[in-house]
């Protein structure tokens, strides 16, 4: 898709009026006096839990945000791998997909040994590993973003939209009735009104005014490099300018990214040290000196902008809270957390790796899903203590990455070998590359505790590391013989999935421990399906069984398999056909081969409504299953 | 995506509101007095055109219908690779993608000769060889695609919305003024409005008035095989019901097509011989008889409707119009057309094929590209009597096809050797497998014409055949690495392509024969991007060059490749990146390979807006490429 050819404009591009391209707004209304979850603030990672409440229509949700209506430009763009698979679960990968700029190869530029003050390409490599996911690395506006997740949550089952304009002016922890936090907002006119939630997640960015109730603070290193970025329509004789770009030179660096549309490009320009306690926004930069700035490192080359669509400047900042909720360390045992913090509300750091709107919204999912099933008394409340635990030590690895690589971004580069202070280029371009994985949001790993196993059993199915998210691969459903990935069937419903990886006999057969472990599943009163089911319900409302057979899917039907995994469901008690899938023998590969899993024990493998393996089990591990699950889940009641 | 599990729901299966999913209607308007051009029928092939046209924000239009509003239900189902590729172009093929049930493999049963009353499954086949289209074949809801294109239509620079409660009375071609046709409708309060069209077009289906109004007439067989539909909901051990089957019994014949959604499925069910001038609706047949009949022949399977979401009967008659205008034979070389039909209203034939709304989409979007370059005067008037020479050729090719595999369909399975009524079902797959193309809809070949070229060049592009559609391939884009279909930059937008298919050396060598052709098409006075590009207007507004170099994408950059590759455009002069591509080296298959394109000389493949390849040429064959165009396009005046 081609777009903003003739000046930046908001909006679904596909649309062309401009104004029927916006999101609809809704008629005011008032803040409600009660609800379930409360989330200040629609950013990315508000609007990724609130996504994902949405799906249950019987919880009741409050989405405020100060603003007085939606984003329509700037700010992050940057769309990690792992972001991409999450965005599949939620069902608008593919759009994202078709309107993105997707970023393959990186090109590295650093000063010409011939000609110090003019820039050379020195390297270029791919942006992405093969076979790291099947999503790829793209670049959107984050704006588009925040419209698929308030179409989604606009077509839910709740209906959810949000309220704009709300300031919120307290949390009162104090002030409950009925267990209930008591959260004050004010409008624009000056009036006050006040929602009572049993749990409120502070999405509400780095001033975070949730996070000022709890008594937390950000803590970490004072800003000490400024930065400036640029989203423009520019000329330029540049020849990688479609081209992710990371450009050292004698004259400040650069970093280039291509946006979407095939014409709008941001640029970050390096800005240089502040001093202590300076604040870049004192030195009154202008977008008209960003420029020049920018080309100073780009010569020889120029680019001439025509437009700028949006910029700012900022200062380069690593910090983070001890927690992400209002539970002291030491109360943990005794008391259950009622409000968190997410997203930027508890780590901020710099733009430069592209993680700080990823690992928002990857904090968002990690929360949805457990608030939903303690308000659904399907989980027991102490799993919400395991949000901090997890999301923490991911902002911490970031926050220690980025540190890092703000530093190798923002200095000089080596001019010669005696140069102690200054940063060869190449260490930088190995730096990037070795760190592929964890940029790609894939190397986020939860260690073990009641919601993720041990590694006792990890050797069945090597590719599917436990803690890490479940990395899909590509099979072939056995009732129609469709080709798709296996990881395409986690969507953010808040179920729990069991992989059932088979052991060499087919399904059919009386030795078949796939089989023994599907009547178990069925029949068993202490079956994790038998006991956390409700009665009544379809058997796959809160967990999905599905199976992976070694066979092709020419040599079996749908009707070899056991019943657990063709259950008849709703009100006419259909067949869902979709729960068994075999390995693609034709075209390849074996996922068995691919992800390493044992052909003559298969494996079960465990995944978190996240897409998170919680644990990898033998299939007839019956009391290992059991006891993982009877840790913190709840009887129907 | 799975849906429709508690019954059938018509609309947006991703919308949880059941009204909101529907598509939105607009207020009640008059009907204009004068339009460019005059639709008759919003059906598929209705729409197809409108969206085709509805691109050119300076042609009027008017799409009138006698519904009084969108198709919710039934009807056409299958959509064939070629339509995917058609819908690829009008940019929603993403969307039907995901919603539809893909045809990944066809079954055939037969009779078992242990138990002939009961059927056994003879054999299975991948139903689209592979490398045939990068789109797979497909089944969807005839209105879900009418909603795409309905939205394709209002998000679309016209902003088009079709005219509901419209009933055509007559089409007076007398009665003209300026040259514009009079078209007379009545709505249901009896009141009547009158639309003086350039150009009228009858979508309206087999009893199109259009066509009774320029006096055509549906000449063919006489119906004589009965067949029931229906779309249900339903329990059954047949273990099958999620693959396309065709079943031959001893107790009369089925065909199994599983539709969206994982559950809904449509059976067509054989109902026996008509006698001669009888018609189907005669026999009242109810849904019940219909269920009955099915189960006979799942015999021992058994299939138990729970829901019946739309059913019909049927005859089967294939009938075909002598010309698909208003221009007899003989008045050709001084008449030019002004009304046309398409569509069911010129053509009709069983849906056994799933051909019937494959082939009229495809008959709106050749027409469609024609009637706007006429009335954008880009091309001579002449043109326009192509529409009926190509597509009725179609037509009768695929009556053809029909009465064959619609005989073979209706017969009893042949049940012993001596049985010389009876059809072999071994036979009759093979017929099937050897169709496939043909069903597939990528078999169409246009024959030499004005708009179609000779094959004395053919052999510099095997696999690029002349008059085919352009048979996608993949490449990787030289100013971003990114991997795509190289068929995909053929939006629907009545632009020619000319694809370039260079020669050996690299595009910055002075022997470059593409480089040669990239000067003259820039500057030579007679070239058709020079002639044919009206003053003022982007340089890719009629014909939109394309490379695809033989060079590795990481051996060259965007500025080594001519001007004319790397265009300026729109009111800032930025520059357009994405005209030029690579092979795939790394992953490949390597486009030249794969297609047969001589690597010592390249080619000049020459595509029609609507996909078709008009010509291949040698890249110097100048006078020839000047003649081609010559011939047919107009200067701008």
């Amino acid at each position: 898709m081609q777009f903003h050819l003739d000046g930046f404009r908001p909006g679904d591009p596909s649309i062309a009026d401009a104004t029927a391209a916006l999101p609809p707004t809704a008629p005011d209304r008032p803040l409600p006096d009660h609800v379930d979850v409360l989330i200040v603030g629609s950013g990315p990672t508000g609007l990724t839990l609130a996504s994902q409440l949405a799906a249950f229509p019987d919880l009741s949700l409050c989405l405020a945000e100060a603003k007085p209506g939606p984003l329509q430009l700037g700010q992050a763009d940057g769309i990690a791998c792992r972001t991409m698979e999450m965005f599949q679960a939620f069902g608008f990968a593919d759009r994202v997909l078709k309107e993105a700029y997707w970023v393959n190869e990186t090109v590295f530029w650093k000063p010409d040994p011939d000609a110090p003050h003019h820039i050379r390409r020195s390297d270029r490599i791919q942006d992405v590993e093969d076979g790291l996911s099947e999503m790829p690395h793209v670049i959107l506006n984050q704006a588009r973003v925040h419209d698929f997740y308030l179409e989604l949550m606009r077509h839910s089952p709740s209906g959810l939209v949000p309220h704009y304009g709300r300031r919120l002016l307290d949390v009162d922890l104090g002030r409950t009735t009925d267990h209930h936090v008591a959260a004050t907002f004010e409008r624009s006119d000056g009036t006050t009104e006040t929602v009572r939630a049993r749990y409120v997640v502070g999405c509400d960015g780095a001033r975070s005014q949730v996070r000022r109730s709890i008594g937390r603070e950000l803590v970490g290193d004072a800003a000490n490099h400024a930065w400036g970025v640029m989203d423009v329509l520019a000329v330029t004789d540049f020849p990688d300018i479609r081209f992710k770009c990371i450009i050292h030179s004698s004259e400040g660096n650069i970093i280039v990214i291509p946006r979407e549309g095939g014409y709008l490009v941001r640029i970050y320009v390096e800005l240089g040290k502040l001093r202590d306690d300076e604040r870049v926004h004192s030195r009154d930069i202008t977008v008209e000196q960003l420029i020049a700035a920018a080309n100073r490192v780009f010569a020889p080359y120029t680019v001439q902008v025509e437009e700028v669509a949006w910029w700012s400047v900022y200062e380069i900042g690593q910090r983070l809270c001890d927690r992400f909720d209002d539970v002291l360390v030491d109360d943990v045992p005794q008391r259950l957390p009622r409000v968190f913090i997410a997203g930027d509300a508890c780590h901020t750091h710099s733009p430069k790796a592209g993680q700080g709107m990823n690992v928002s919204m990857r904090d968002g999912f990690n929360l949805g899903w457990k608030l939903a099933s303690v308000l659904r008394r399907q989980c027991r409340p102490e799993i919400l203590h395991s949000y901090s635990e997890e999301r923490r030590a991911v902002a911490k690895q970031l926050i220690d990455f980025d540190r890092e690589l703000s530093a190798m971004m923002g200095a000089r580069p080596k001019m010669s070998a005696d140069d102690a202070e200054g940063v060869d280029p190449i260490v930088f371009q190995q730096y990037f590359q070795q760190h592929g994985r964890f940029t790609a949001g894939v190397a986020t790993q939860y260690r073990p505790s009641t919601l993720t196993g041990g590694d006792a059993h990890q050797h069945l199915a090597a590719g599917f590391l436990i803690g890490t998210r479940f990395h899909s691969a590509p099979v072939v459903r056995l009732a129609d013989a469709r080709p798709m990935q296996l990881g395409h069937v986690i969507t953010a419903d808040g179920r729990w999935r069991l992989f059932a990886f088979a052991d060499a006999p087919a399904p059919d057969d009386p030795e078949s421990r796939l089989a023994a472990l599907c009547r178990l599943l069925s029949d068993d009163p202490r079956s994790p399906v038998v006991r956390f089911t409700p009665t009544g319900a379809d058997g796959d409302v809160v967990f999905d069984v599905r199976a992976v057979l070694q066979q092709s899917h020419r040599s079996l039907t749908i009707r070899d398999v056991p019943t657990l995994l063709r259950p008849t469901k709703g009100r006419f008690g259909l067949v869902d056909h979709e729960k068994v899938f075999c390995p693609d023998l034709v075209h390849g590969p074996d996922i068995f081969e691919l992800r390493g899993v044992d052909r003559a024990d298969g494996a079960l493998v465990l995944v978190r409504p996240d897409q998170h393996v919680a644990h990898v089990l033998p299939l007839d591990a019956f009391e290992e299953l059991f006891s993982f699950f009877d840790a913190f889940m709840l009887e129907p009641g």
